[in-house]
């Protein structure tokens, strides 16, 4: 037996079976550095998928702050510490005055299932709002808002899904206006709908970069009539910020700023601890404390000083090493490049993005837009073969997903452009 | 404004209000050590308490594990790594045979959100039994097992509470047999119930050793005629070990071993990473493949390799330190000690518990067995004030919960003693 496959028997043993796995030739990886993974064979990788290890593989800062914390204390938020207070006070000054208070978390999931009690106890009711192709998470309540696979028992009746947005063939038609008012028209219907259920209109979550949903190039205001729908009818909006979080556009901190929308909660999670497991739920405290007032809520791990040192010293590197900023330049950089692929290779139907979260989405005929998921496998798994890795995403699965860790830079991303030059001439 | 004063402003306008803390003057604690926390002015306490520092706060082995694994690599499980399988297989051989596969999850709330799925995609039916007392997390599925506090929208109506056992009161009287028959059929009551509603039967919930309901001492077999209605009826035993697992319990690796039971599904929380964040879920492959069918789940930072290394550290020193004979002969020693003190504090009650998990149940009057919860919240303060760190619980909330780290010691032991005996003398 090879050693793949004596590692696929083993953890098909003692995993179960359909655990998920990337490619064909699964990577067996076992170091990682900066923008780079290394196999067990001593082969090198690009990595130009993972946002957890947002500012680098194991940046030794991050890595220090964990050691010094977790040989220092690591216990629970009933004691008193100042490393859950410096960290919220420092996460909370990057986002708009209104959203100062915070509750942490272990996962970006267990804070969409915070987020959505939230908005209960604001609101008193329970429907919420998503996008028909999003993922919020994997706790029981959030994956009601996935309309995947439908669970044991059924879907719960409380959601309504309104069509993601999708910039290449927008509902509504070319104009941004009437793109962005077709969007708000699913929103209305979807309110009333739960207006007249039993449930009422609490919320609408969304990842305000639309990043499972193919990450759509949106006019500017796009959110705007939305939001001012869910407001009118009394409901909050929660923005999921686990994708564009934490500088990763390029131009703003957040993926709402970008999208010029202050929701009234924030979900974090993913790239907040570099791979330490930490997420969070950013709110006004008045939102936040009639979470607190409505439901008992205790996380044993969330807000441990070693996840909130973790978190501290993300900002620290985001800061010192001018990463957002690396993200905005070496991202324009890079979609340049992608566009020039895009004249010589008629599979790239189109290419958006924003930041160092970008990529082509690939289709089978220009004309009439059809979606090449198929081949889009083929080129992720070319890819791999060549040692870069990235996903692919989006409504019809067929846009390559480049989310890179954070220090990426013009000479990854020309590797990068190159080996897809490559697969794709190849294909 | 005090240090404490400002402490706790601050706290409250950024993290909210009602968020809970320990005791009257909240400790602010800076640093750990084995069974010892220092607090800001250098002040030591003995922690009595904490049972997520499993192996001793700051245990210089694991944190080497943390600090190695994450300065290598830290990703996720959809890439091939040893880390997980290793991991799985060494912790899997401390259960039953029928036991062997698992899913790993960043903490218990995770975790029983995913077992509760699980006997739902065995079993296709949703309906829930719990004990009446009990806390099993705080995702929204998982919250809905708790009576204490009903979430907006209400409950969902598949759960069944019946009564946690009281080895201080027993439900059908003083017989062992008629207690545990007492139990099993109120867990038939409810399985009837269940059968009888949308919901259908899917499993019974229980910690093995009722741990928040105060630790019963039970007979030998109690648990016996509740599994066998559970199994006739077709559904499943999910045992939550996040508090007596581990060899917390001192004769067994597990409580639901020393309950004498094979549950289906186990699952694990609190001491498995020594405070990093860690869970699981362990079943047979059988459930967990059905699991698998029938729901997505992907876990970003689950079975990540630092979690991993943490858990396999917290194993090794379990072994080389020989804990679990620990907790068996200190606990045995600790709880003689508390029954000398009955003899001399008419407020206790009763004591009990099983290797480093025991208390006394405080009582108004012996005869009548009248809780006393005030009281116990004296006490664990004047215990604070004197530098030793204890809760309380059980159904009437007047138990000491004395759950130390697995390392301690006899001498610790007769600190935590005497100081409980000069509380108790000047109440």
């Amino acid at each position: 037996m090879s050693d793949e496959a004596a590692l696929l028997a083993r953890r098909e043993r003692l995993l179960g079976r359909n655990m998920s796995l990337f490619y064909e030739h699964p990577a067996h990886i076992v170091r990682g550095e900066g923008v780079w993974l290394f196999d067990a064979d001593g082969r090198r990788y690009l990595d130009c998928y993972n946002n957890v290890p947002h500012v680098g593989h194991c940046h030794p800062h991050v890595v220090e702050a964990i050691c010094r914390q977790a040989s220092t204390l690591n216990t629970h938020t009933r004691y008193l510490h100042e490393g859950i207070l410096d960290y919220v006070e420092r996460l909370t000054a990057t986002f708009d005055r209104s959203l100062d208070t915070a509750i942490l978390t272990c996962t970006g999931s267990e804070a969409n299932d915070v987020a959505l009690r939230m908005a209960q106890a604001v609101t008193g009711r329970t429907g919420v709002i998503a996008t028909d192709h999003t993922y919020h998470g994997n706790t029981s309540a959030v994956s009601q808002l996935s309309t995947r696979m439908p669970p044991v028992g059924g879907f719960g009746g409380h959601v309504r899904h309104v069509p993601a947005p999708d910039s290449y063939r927008p509902l509504g038609g070319e104009s941004g206006q009437a793109f962005a008012e077709a969007f708000a028209l699913k929103v209305e219907e979807a309110i009333a709908s739960l207006q007249e259920s039993p449930f009422g209109f609490s919320a609408l979550i969304v990842d305000p970069f639309f990043a499972n949903e193919g990450f759509p190039d949106l006019p500017s205001g796009f959110l705007a009539p939305a939001v001012a729908a869910v407001k009118k009818a009394g409901g909050l909006v929660i923005a999921d910020e686990v994708q564009p979080g934490f500088g990763r556009t390029g131009e703003h901190m957040w993926g709402h700023q970008r999208a010029g929308i202050t929701p009234d909660i924030v979900t974090l999670g993913k790239p907040m601890g570099n791979g330490h497991p930490i997420g969070g739920v950013v709110a006004g405290s008045d939102t936040l404390n009639a979470f607190r007032g409505a439901f008992r809520y205790f996380n044993t791990f969330g807000g441990n000083p070693v996840s909130c040192a973790a978190g501290m010293a993300v900002l620290d590197v985001l800061e010192q090493e001018n990463l957002m900023e690396n993200a905005r330049t070496v991202g324009a950089y890079a979609l340049d490049g992608l566009n020039r692929l895009a004249e010589k290779h008629g599979i790239i139907g189109n290419t958006r993005g924003a930041g160092l979260f970008f990529g082509a989405e690939l289709v089978l005929d220009k004309r009439e837009k059809t979606p090449a998921p198929q081949i889009a496998t083929r080129v992720i798994n070319g890819m791999r073969e060549r040692g870069v890795l990235m996903g692919k995403l989006g409504i019809h699965q067929c846009t390559t997903k480049i989310r890179p860790p954070m220090p990426f830079s013009r000479d990854n991303a020309d590797l990068m452009l190159s080996t897809l030059d490559d697969v794709l001439s190849g294909l």
